[in-house]
């Protein structure tokens, strides 16, 4: 099952780009969360492309149906089908990519797995397919918020090409949409916009950092050896288009500490366990400690630039491609809200898993 | 099922640090291996501890026995269990750590999910866990090379604390063992050996990276979407301990590069097609691309240290802890066939998911 | 993931009776096999309501849309997705069974285990469900032509309540077709039918069995222990709407007989390992060995009568209820095209399980 | 993962019947719950061979060691791993059966599939496998009582080759266990132990029936369409070796009854909805609806008979085998507690199911 993605909250994405459409189906959804397209619409609206100047012009309103499992709005427990028909498509536009791999995309390893492809506008290998991920992550985020946990997960832009935002910026659901880059820090924001409006200028692109934290997650999600909380959370960021990096907490800065400098001493807070620092990024032994969940994730420049490349072709002749098409010339700020699905996502599937074993079941003297 | 790695060639390991003993059981190996205790000996002796002076002096031989899935010298088929009885425990030497939660160790968030755990040594997450892993990848080593393909899979330590080996430093097994540091280049070995014992004179630990290189890979391995084959190996790596962070190709650098300085152009080379550069790290859309699979894993410094520090105690009191009992300075070293296992075991998978799917029909006209 | 069917070659079905509509989601499908929906249609043509004077008169030509998977009229590997719209919905018709619950349905439990449930036509409990499965299992039996085998799984009504066709009627396509109850000996369908008829006018409903027999199947498909061959038929089979009872071979009459009996003998015929009688029903320790695989599977009589039947309501107060809304007096005769999905589903599954562990790597001296 | 059932409450289990050993490793039971090997000896004592007159003469204690996963007496939460030590193995029995396949039994297919077994008292394919199942249903058992619930799972003979038990007979653990058959009616179980030793008298063998009553289920036990409770418990049952069929509740019986005679009337019976007749057996639309689960599954005659048959040797010749070795002949008594020990797998499992989806959260206006 590639394409499934969870344990006990599990969703199953599919489409292409330029196919008939794309969605998901969630299996594992608790019964009785209302839910409603408008649940789902904000965050697609987060990820469409066309929503400021810094991103593809393709124009698709993305626009999600919900064909199953909510009944008199709300949710049945039942599977939750939901569907997004492509719009403007321009099959047209991708005769050239058929024959021609273009460099540093999917195209070349998909010919050679499979022998078959969808080229146009990338198909499954393109980032449209996230558009399933999101919608199922609004489910996942309404489940949190209904449930009345405060879990809040918020992405941002920490860092575009080598403009870094500073470390101590305060971040809040507010500052990250005040911009279109998505970057809480207002100032560092703007530079950001004009470096990825430069790239575009000269035809090329730039990448940067996602970083998300995670507030007020339980103690105990996370499952010791190979689901580890940040293993899990590490996995659905690297299935993410153009990631290359993933780290929690110190990350590799962090090898560069002694274990006296990197070790997170506990202390009693008002009666309740914290540690005083938090270089392990909310995280131990691979199971949620209470401090913040932190992570980054590395997106590498976006391959489509409008240059001359050097390629070959089906036949393995070399050749040149002229990079065309509607593109993101920095995929970074709608990365945002796919990289806060996918971590919702985790943390309802985690959350399941952790009650299923550890508190369903009392055995007291 | 938490303590399950893989999809097709699947391990399940348990055992814990002073129980005993530690295990793996194997499901889904093929048939007609020629495997004995001798084929997985080796790489248990590149991990077990007692193995040079910068490691833990805990004796332990960790002998393995196969206890099952092997008849006259050759697999079965059916499932493989392998198990190695704890010797050199010490039970009594951990009296402290059962009242006092170790910083930056799992023992907090281990009694807080579970309400109970077995404190010696660590317990469950210790990395005493990875001999299962060891073993397992040993016989995921022995497919490779018996079924005649080229894979080599070899891990090195490339950065002990700041000292970084050179990075156009030549890499083989031989090198990778010459000294004990296993960094294959010799003057940084010796540099990088003496800031461990430096640390370990301080009562201090130091952390680094490991890298690994993957030579001779097939083209199309890996899923798209989800079970990408970065996400699967970026997942095998976050879930050993001590992990902090892990990156493919160019990584988090490569975020620092516009799109026409990262691509990697195709080229035809002796009628193959290949990229000039390979900053994708050897994967492309989730899938290999023929170039090398390169990986960085970053590992943070020991916890266990041997000074006082702050802490709580189970009844979440605060008191400090004076750090004991036997333990490495730096864990990197012992890492490197325990990354090598895991890329091992998430190639074999790969092998046969995409053989199973891929391979397995074919529609001709 | 409740919704899920199968290893390799995966189903996740959705959607309910009387929802938007109903839909599969195949992952694992290999790649440049010929597909459109004509290879679908047929398969749903068989399942439909309304194709014949013994089904429920409800109105819907359950017309497939595939919506991902497919490019130029081949499979490219990615998932399918396949979608029929619910035309012919009363969602009005359906107020009372919203009340009370329909006895020998479902109504009760999906109401106890979720809090809330779609009533309308039974919702997701409805064989509408199962247009997801025949869908996709009509992928599963082009492969098996597609890729040259001769596997051929052939279902049939063997017997409508007492009615039963004689042991020994020879079973082929066409005599399983030329009939609306789909049983192979013309005079013992007479028979069926008229009994269906009598039933219906009663206000009443008849169960019976479905037979099925697998031909040409490899030898080896199926794995020990688990997931037997004959495990996964079963609860394939079990899985369906109305089923009661799987056996395999001499099933449940086996019993009766004596080792001596029983037993099946190995022959050589002409050159190929043959069993002298077939008991064992195609199927040695879980794993085919070559000779015709052959099931049976018992159902229930419909539970919706046009009788007025004792039943509580949603405050568990003690009323009646009288049957309504358009069903089928038997769902046999339907039942026969899913248990051949079912079937395929469970075929193609195994036989890349098979080739993944067993065929893919040779180990030789 | 051919080798592990269940998706929550899971097993692997290992072993054949004279390599190392057998036995098994849960994954995901839950900590805090008392357990030691003498929670696990009693259910090994029910399945042992030896332990009466009609089974196998082989000598096993079958002494169970629990391995890891439980600490000063109290699970932690981590895998139990649980073994069984082979001891009166005489793999020189077993010359010809390297050969010659047995009639029957699983020596050919798995020699097919694999191309290699071990084929010593049958290997892999040998029901000693079953005593990884069995010590897992003893924790399964262990925890449905300690963690309060009243659910109690009953299995015993119902039927010995033609001689049945009479429908209307009081079951009980005492009065299944007051005989070496495990028939719950004193006078038919006496008849039972008489047909068995006939059959042993003449070199021949018998089957017969288990039937299994679940009292106390709570209501909403299973999931709908694919893993449906009795789906799953099918599975379950024919996953075990020699069983040719499964029936719930009315079973292949119930398809000679029309709809009006069939369904289950509900009705409240002091406050609580019950309904009047149990034909559904327990489960309605897949999920339990509080009545009794129950259900049947059909053993063949042990297939190593004390007789000269025909059959094929490794190169296909035709040949004779005269049956040797010990064996049952009749495996019906010692499946019964293994036929327990499944249920109870399913049952914890599907606990941990409905727990997780349907009663973690809750939204309430």
């Amino acid at each position: 099952m590639p394409n499934v993605f969870g344990k006990l909250f599990t969703i199953s994405t599919w489409g292409e780009s330029h196919g008939g459409g794309v969605g998901v189906v969630i299996d594992g959804c608790p019964p009785n969360l209302p839910l409603s397209a408008e649940d789902i619409q904000p965050e697609l609206a987060r990820r469409r492309p066309g929503q400021s100047e810094i991103t593809t012009p393709r124009k698709e309103m993305d626009e999600v149906q919900i064909l199953s499992g909510v009944y008199e709005g709300k949710t049945t427990g039942t599977p939750i089908s939901m569907l997004v028909f492509n719009k403007d498509a321009r099959p047209g536009a991708y005769s050239e990519m058929k024959e021609k791999f273009r460099p540093s995309h999917a195209d070349y390893t998909y010919q050679s797995k499979y022998g078959h492809r969808n080229p146009e506008g990338g198909g499954r290998s393109s980032a449209r397919e996230t558009i399933g991920r999101v919608a199922a992550g609004a489910v996942a985020k309404k489940i949190l918020q209904m449930a009345g946990t405060k879990v809040e997960t918020l992405a941002y832009v920490s860092r575009i090409h080598d403009i870094a935002m500073p470390g101590e910026t305060a971040v809040s659901a507010e500052a990250i949409e005040a911009n279109i880059v998505r970057c809480p820090h207002a100032e560092t924001a703007e530079a950001m916009i004009e470096r990825i409006k430069e790239a575009r200028s000269q035809g090329d692109s730039v990448g940067g950092v996602v970083e998300c934290r995670i507030r007020n997650l339980p103690v105990g999600l996370g499952e010791p050896v190979f689901d580890r909380f940040e293993a899990d959370l590490g996995k659905a960021m690297l299935s993410l288009p153009a990631t290359k990096g993933f780290e929690v907490g110190s990350g590799f800065e962090g090898t560069l500490l002694k274990g006296s400098e990197h070790n997170d001493l506990f202390e009693n807070r008002e009666g309740v366990v914290r540690t005083k620092t938090n270089l392990s990024g909310g995280v131990q032994g691979g199971i949620t400690n209470g401090e913040d969940v932190v992570f980054r994730v590395a997106f590498k420049p976006t391959a489509t630039i409008l240059q001359k490349q050097a390629t070959v072709d089906l036949q393995g002749k070399e050749t040149t491609l002229m990079g065309r098409g509607r593109h993101d010339p920095c995929v970074v700020p709608r990365a945002v809200p796919i990289v806060e699905a996918m971590a919702n996502l985790v943390i309802v599937d985690h959350l399941m898993r952790q009650h299923a074993q550890n508190r369903l079941f009392s055995f007291e003297a």
